[in-house]
């Protein structure tokens, strides 16, 4: 039977998805964003029109067999008032967002929250999409057969018994680098600044006895990989949150150092860096 | 005997300095900016042109009896190599910037920093005078001089005993609402967000504890105090180091954070918040 596939989000995450599954033509793929629009991608410099135009949530009351959420984490709020429209009892929902804790707020049943490898920078009316093309969700009935539903596309859906370990994992790197780019509004090059990778430090390790309370299972190997992944990065590459900054717009900060922050409150645990951290990322946000 | 007056830096400080003095015309003053350009004031509403243009100082060669130094605090480095060629060993510098700790990069005696109270805003070609027209120095036969120099002007000179006093407090009040705003990107109304307020608050007491293990004798009625000052602000009111922020420009954090920092390093004081503040606003810096 002829799967009914929603994307809600034609940025980078959204375009790039609907282009990895959109050479499966027994999959009916809508895609929805704020306006009508075309969807274009560049891909080792080369421009490609998807044969899609984006629809409005508003004005659709078709039932989805899968919904992939890939706005930015903030906007849920404004999403949720139509996900009843839009699903029918097996309808499983996959949230494709930076952070965690969203499935919390919607309360449709079979709703994961995905760790996302996809990479690109959506440029005025273009899509440039980088690489990867991996969701990792957690060991259940309902993602096992959204795996079979998307097993003859190019989408990667990746089922791991550790998924939680992912999801923090993927928390922590963030956490650190979003901060301390979006902070000091430099690029990764900001780490190699003595006093900033001190504060680094700290943080990851105060996130780290987040995540162990949480029942995680991370240690001081775990601080050495990440900054690993930061030793990679080029010295002028930004990340989402410092892109935000940049063009004073609103963050996500809420779903990374908000999520964190909360688990802290929750244990009661003492975390002075990522109170500051939280503090003025929260400032930031405020009447913005 | 016609004194010879510097002005050096023509922006907000430096240009309403001129207006105040110019009325004197016993006084000979050359002002001194990066270009030739004139000087235009706009004062209730009213411009006026003042009949001077800058000069610029490699070109100058002329000793001087008084120089008020007005330009940006990190400027100094640049300005320094020339002042051997403008001065004669009676000469008395008067540094008009924000922060403290720039009489010890300048080698020439005589050379004091006043407290600055004087406010107006550069805007593009015209420097718009808000209000106050006083400057705070020390007690000593020097700055008694220079009073005197000044009686007949607008410029208020005022020598006070309390001087460091004077000094540290606007240190304590420039470090609490510039990192705040700065650091988060908004104006005053940033103080509403309660998690900011708690960390602006732990600021001001360990800048308080930096201070009196200076000497100074400052106490729980001194944030009040500075509280309340800040609570007058507007909204909307942003901070030296906010539009520089905002201009993607260079601060002054090492002569204000960077220098309460250096003093908590000498007495080998705990201040965890000014420690992460100072890292931020360095990384800020970095390359920029």
């Amino acid at each position: 039977m002829m799967k009914n596939i929603a994307i809600i989000g034609a940025g980078a995450v959204g375009s790039i998805l609907l282009h990895l599954i959109s050479n499966d033509k027994s999959l009916n793929i809508d895609i929805f964003a704020t306006n009508n629009r075309d969807i274009n991608l560049q891909i080792d410099n080369k421009k490609i029109s998807l044969p899609y135009k984006t629809q409005m949530l508003k004005e659709s009351s078709k039932k989805y067999d899968v919904i992939f959420i890939t706005t930015k984490a903030y906007t849920l709020k404004d999403i949720i008032p139509y996900i009843d429209n839009i699903t029918h009892p097996e309808t499983t929902i996959i949230i494709c967002q930076n952070g965690y804790s969203q499935t919390e707020r919607i309360t449709h049943p079979n709703t994961f929250h995905a760790v996302v490898y996809i990479s690109g920078q959506k440029k005025d009316d273009i899509v440039i999409y980088f690489r990867d093309n991996q969701l990792v969700l957690p060991n259940n009935a309902h993602t096992k057969k959204l795996q079979s539903i998307f097993l003859n596309t190019d989408l990667d859906i990746t089922i791991s018994d550790d998924y939680l370990q992912q999801i923090w994992f993927k928390l922590l790197v963030n956490l650190g680098i979003n901060s301390m780019t979006a902070l000091t509004k430099n690029t990764a090059q900001v780490l190699k600044v003595e006093e900033v990778n001190q504060v680094l430090n700290q943080l990851l390790k105060e996130g780290i006895k987040v995540a162990n309370k949480d029942g995680l299972t991370f240690n001081d190997d775990t601080i050495d990989e990440i900054l690993n992944i930061y030793n990679g990065y080029p010295d002028h590459m930004g990340t989402s949150m410092y892109y935000d900054v940049q063009e004073n717009a609103l963050t996500e900060f809420e779903f990374i150092q908000g999520y964190i922050y909360t688990r802290a409150r929750h244990h009661q645990l003492n975390t002075p860096i990522l109170d500051i951290v939280y503090a003025l990322l929260k400032g930031y946000q405020y009447n913005r």
